[in-house]
């Protein structure tokens, strides 16, 4: 039976090509990962990842320093089986706890560690994490989440119940395995890009497989945003899916009038129009601009907040995190409440889609969740173990064990 | 002028007589305060301060200490004549930003610089804050404020509208300075003190001139809630005013259950029954308990939580505090929302209420809110420099120079 014998962490940071990563609000990203290395007396060693733009990294590190410890000595197996009870004891520790609740810096130190624990029981089990979570039972999966604060949406019960209905269509959707899982582009567009670079990205991104794609608007002037929103369009063609991503750079006046103005481009979405805890500025939103879609959660930090956003019908994709909320785990408790309110789940991939490729699969096969699209962002590959292999705009079956987290 | 010319931090950690400061959730705190001090060639030293429960201070003074360089050098009355665009600056850091935004440790740091600088700025005029922020001309007071993502709620014209509204009334306001500001005893009930410790606190507190005081619930067995609250009220007198606090420890279910069992003993508010994050499940409970109030405020991290929870009329009671917000600065934008709102402001006092009874007077007279009352927390008394006074009930006006952030 493998135990963790000994915890060790490390900060990765890898610079980008000039204009690569910059949105509206953040100008100047140095991606980084926090990592949780948790290691056995065998040699396996899982490891989590939790992402930044390059500020906070070494206070995160000891942040996880000082809350991982009681992991030391557990069984892997036993630590697994009942995760959620542990995730809940880790997530309202009686001093740590303060620092959010459930937001923020100690919420990232706990997503590095609980994603270096489902690493690591796909590693010792041998296969990918994707694999291991839908051999799972519901109740083994319900087991390994804390649902607690859901009370008034998502009871164990319903949980469970959730996973059953969807076990007798499960054949059918297994069909992914296969055939890989669609992405989408997000690099077409990054803020700082010429009009020319995005323009021949887009002609890049069509001949590589993709009909879907994301450009950075939120400019000083909107202008700017509209123009090169309908140069998009026109270079993608009328069948594409362009998505519009503001980062939360607008007021909600002036989400509603840009919003207004983009409309007839035809934007898949809009994401990120405002300040990312605005539930109700939001919902005015949704009303305003329907039927154009709202994508948020890039910066949504918890189950309670993503349940407010969708109680308030302030969100159309739900763009949960497993680098943001605390992890795998949360990042599946907010699965299954979209799966309840019938929302998609399009993740914001801070992990450059290394573990959410093994998630959305999880997503669609035993929640039955839409096989919408996964974010592909590129710029990191060569630094992985294992990249997230796309090909013709597919992201194709990790096999390896765990979750695809490992650097090189 | 008075520019501020070199910048430190500090740690200050203050263990706790057994039982002092515990509730339902915060079972083992050790009140801790990381300091930022803003040094001029005047020997003058402006000190902020935030609050934690023992975890985060290292990584806190190491985020500050990233997020401060930019202050030095600069004028003092220039800085804070133009606060507003400095705090956005801070916050809206294209790298720290990251991690939060506006919340958690992030936010922590900020409040700590923020309240340095309002501290300093008082100390260079040589006025206590309170005086320094009645003084100033509503024009000025919107010059010190962020109130970007309010726009749908409160403009940088409503903002001096409200305030030049109150200018009226404000002679008739001023007798507080000379009569004090009312206190309340938050320290009768802390969750695990005896049912004999309890009674003889609240008799303590009656003999001590205080009317109003406050008992932790969101024990496990909620039997022993309703028995201390029920023995508090016979204690205290149908007069008095008794606050219920459940730090959070209740899920919705529970707190509409529990609420209702504790309403015949007539409390003055619920404080803080379920996560700080849950708009939606507040506004449902406040549906369900009205006319019991809620109060809440503790966790809430910024103004853009805070104006969800007025719309959403989930709150009744406005625990905003200057060392969980963005400081002194935020404090002020969240009363100016809660002005218009017509919702009272009750300070959660982390700074145990050094600064907030600074904060309080300029809420009654320049903003017009009631002068209700002021959390009071005697454990630290003998650590700061100034500690606050309160006698016969009341919070003595404080006459130093600045915001009484000084430890001995």
């Amino acid at each position: 039976m493998p135990t963790i014998s000994r915890i060790t962490t490390d900060i990765k940071k890898f610079p980008l090509e000039a204009g690569d990563g910059t949105d509206s609000i953040h100008t100047d990203p140095v991606y980084s990962y926090i990592v949780t290395n948790l290691h056995t007396e065998s040699s396996i060693c899982g490891t989590g990842i939790v992402f930044t733009l390059g500020a906070g990294n070494r206070e995160i590190r000891s942040l996880i320093e000082g809350l991982v410890q009681p992991l030391v000595g557990c069984d892997v197996e036993e630590l697994m089986s009942e995760f959620g009870a542990r995730f809940k004891q880790l997530a309202e520790h009686p001093r740590y706890r303060w620092l959010g609740p459930h937001k923020g810096m100690i919420h990232l130190a706990l997503a590095s560690i609980t994603n270096a624990c489902y690493d690591l029981w796909a590693k010792t089990r041998g296969v990918p994490l994707w694999k291991l979570l839908i051999d799972l039972t519901p109740e083994q999966i319900v087991d390994t989440l804390d649902l607690s604060y859901l009370e008034d949406e998502l009871t164990r019960e319903d949980a469970i119940q959730l996973l059953k209905e969807n076990l007798a269509g499960r054949e059918e959707s297994s069909g992914i395995i296969e055939k890989g899982y669609p992405g989408y582009d997000t690099s077409i567009g990054w803020i700082s890009y010429s009009d020319e670079q995005v323009k021949d990205n887009v002609r890049r991104a069509v001949d590589a497989g993709f009909d879907a794609m994301k450009l950075k608007v939120g400019s000083p002037e909107t202008e700017r945003d509209i123009r090169r929103a309908y140069m998009v369009r026109e270079a993608a063609g009328v069948e594409a899916r362009v998505m519009l991503d503001a980062n939360q750079s607008w007021s909600l006046p002036k989400a509603i009038r840009t919003s207004k103005a983009l409309a007839s481009m035809s934007p898949f979405w809009i994401e990120e129009p405002t300040q990312p805890d605005d539930v109700i500025g939001h919902q005015t939103l949704a009303r305003e601009i329907a039927p154009i879609g709202i994508a948020l959660g890039e910066h949504v930090s918890n189950r309670v907040m993503f349940k407010n956003f969708m109680q308030a019908k302030a969100v159309d994709f739900v763009q949960v995190d497993c680098t943001r909320v605390g992890g795998v785990s949360e990042f599946i408790a907010v699965s299954l409440l979209a799966r309840k309110y019938n929302l998609p789940v399009v993740p914001h991939v801070g992990d450059m889609g290394q573990i959410h490729q093994h998630l959305v699969l999880f997503n669609h096969i035993s929640l039955g969740h839409d096989a919408l699209f996964l974010e592909h962002i590129p710029h990191l590959s060569k630094y992985f173990l294992h990249p997230a292999l796309v090909e013709d705009g597919i992201y194709k079956t990790p096999q390896e064990p765990g979750s695809s987290s490992d650097f090189v």
